[in-house]
């Protein structure tokens, strides 16, 4: 009986203590993205100081920008001169430029760098973050590694895929939602009235909490449980969105334009059934579905990249140094390595679209033979 | 027995009959989409002379072009010099101006013509078609009668809204399908790859007929059972895209509107769902989903128009017959039909994104009230 008081004691004891004691959030990034957000988050944890602790951290690799520091610029004047420059940071968000210390105690970090760096940076965290932190991925793009046969779970070959929460929850053993939607930084850190949809697996426990550190007035979150499928949703819209760049460099018009968005979506979800069965259908109506294919395909650097490559024959190299600014375009590689994943398991003549990507972005085919490979799509059998 | 035979023989010897006799098939509609329509079947009813006979009519109303009679026109030089010129209809397209001989043993009726014309056109016809015609409306809009109460199958309250198919129907007490899809009709005349939905409640039985009908090399077409879907699709688009108009002449940005498409897309569904229950969401992942929902919100007219409405301060009749040309843009008065429907059947309410489109159209809300009529959108619940 007494054991079971005690049970019972610690067990309201620790969540009272949870409710109470605010959560740390760290942001992992201070890019374009990282930076939006950084104005949205410093804002709500304000607005919510029993929930979180105002004080945002902000994790910075250190640059030299017209001879000063970035991390103290953003500390004085508030400001990422360099990723989002014109626009003023919430005095709360701090910028820290030692990955521990910036994580030391958090409980929720949200991850906005690079797909590429995710794994040196969780490998540096290991055992130095509290063991109930939660991760929450704002990363498009996929893990995805040459010589593994990748996860495998359910019995299902993933032929080296890897999403970057399966990364994350690997190295860190913590939860791992995303958060994804129709959101271009710029306008997001414009204010501009936008949507985005958080997956959580566990909605009940964490989603409350989640929602309320990204919703406001100017972005509308969602939160639905089918992580995986808002996860791949954002990865494989760059894939369409570069046969969306084709038609357009090809001059193919708005009708051919939507049934190359269409035919893309639906090997999007297909992608998703086979590779990680139980998605649900309502999902892909979500911000992180139809909404950010939409803007991707029109107003994203993919589709620019794509367009230019069509109309001026030089290299997709080429076109990203002229016309990213030193970004670079994420689709061109997540159809590489989609391509390879489907060759390993064997399903690479059901994704045509998906496959011609590839191989036109790698000059194994000529973009005008885009609507060649569609016009005997599965979708039309 | 006798008799048991005989019925046998009649039902054999006339589904032999059936399956012989090629179908005679005619265009109602002679406008712009009618004649981009008159290309391809003028096409396929000649590569499958088994199955339809290979002469098309076309229902012309008479107008004089440039001194002469359209019809004329295009029975000699095979053009439709005022709402297609330049592109050549096939020579197997006649004109008939006399709508009833156009009709006479016709099979397959296909009505393109501005749905204001369809009661009319309908009521002149009936008694003067085979029994067993069948026809398919390429229509977008909706019927609506202020003064009725409307269709009230299976106890829905419909507020006076009636689809163009049904109407049909009603006074033909014929089989109706619809065709519906990303097909902005200039790009279609031009042959660029696009893809069609068949919305057919009997598919099994007439679907394969209608796709050989009208699938070719650049117009692919799948056929579905759910045809009220398919037809409201087509019809509440237009709505939606006026709503994307405003955001574009307000400049909103790119995620604004793809948010703005996708609660447009969201209230589509709720709204078939509510007053046609029993749609099926593969549908809205069709051509006449989400892709011709695109190609409107980006290409279409409705777009067009109330992008200029916002941005020049005029009215939309007089943005309308600057930008149109003569034609139409469907969108304000669908907003008002849906509107009205659901003032009256109490669910306005629920339906923010076309409400508010109705009422900036007819000056009782301010363009830039758009967005906060969706902050707070059921589907952000």
């Amino acid at each position: 009986m007494l054991n079971r008081l005690n049970s019972l004691y610690r067990y309201f004891g620790s969540a009272a203590a949870a409710t109470m004691s605010p959560k740390k959030v760290t942001i992992i990034g201070s890019g374009n993205w990282g930076s939006a957000i950084a104005r949205i988050v410093g804002n709500t944890t304000k607005s919510f100081p029993d929930q979180f602790d105002p004080q945002v951290r902000m994790y910075v690799y250190e640059e030299i920008v017209n001879g000063e520091k970035l991390s103290e610029v953003i500390n004085t004047r508030h400001e990422n001169i360099k990723y989002l420059p014109g626009k003023i940071l919430p005095e709360n968000v701090v910028a820290v430029t030692d990955l521990v210390k910036s994580c030391e105690g958090s409980n929720i970090l949200i991850f906005v760098v690079p797909h590429q760096f995710v794994k040196g940076l969780c490998e540096k965290l290991v055992g130095k973050i509290p063991a109930d932190t939660q991760a929450i991925s704002l990363i498009k793009g996929i893990s995805f590694d040459k010589n593994e046969q990748g996860v495998s779970t359910g019995g299902i070959e993933r032929g080296g895929l890897k999403l970057i929460s399966e990364e994350i929850k690997e190295i860190l053993k913590i939860e791992v939602s995303v958060l994804m939607g129709a959101n271009l930084a710029p306008e997001v850190a414009n204010d501009n009235f936008c949507e985005a949809t958080i997956g959580c697996k566990r909605k009940a426990e964490d989603g409350p909490l989640l929602k309320k550190l990204f919703h406001t007035d100017n972005f509308r979150i969602n939160v639905v449980e089918d992580a995986h499928t808002v996860e791949l949703c954002g990865a494989l819209k760059n894939v369409v969105a570069c046969a969306a760049g084709f038609t357009d460099g090809l001059g193919y018009g708005d009708n051919t334009k939507a049934a190359v968005i269409r035919l893309g979506l639906m090997e999007t979800t297909k992608f998703v059934e086979h590779y990680y069965p139980g998605s649900n259908l309502e999902t892909f109506f979500e911000s992180c579905g139809i909404a950010d294919l939409i803007t991707t395909c029109y107003g994203g650097r993919n589709r620019k990249v794509c367009e230019a490559f069509v109309k001026t024959g030089k290299t997709l190299a080429e076109v990203e140094k002229e016309l990213l600014n030193g970004q670079s375009a994420q689709g061109p590689l997540t159809a590489e390595e989609v391509y390879l994943m489907m060759k390993k398991t064997g399903l690479d003549a059901k994704f045509p679209l998906f496959t011609a990507v590839h191989k036109i972005c790698a000059g194994e085919m000529k973009p005008a033979e885009l609507v060649d490979c569609l016009r005997n799509h599965p979708e039309h059998m």
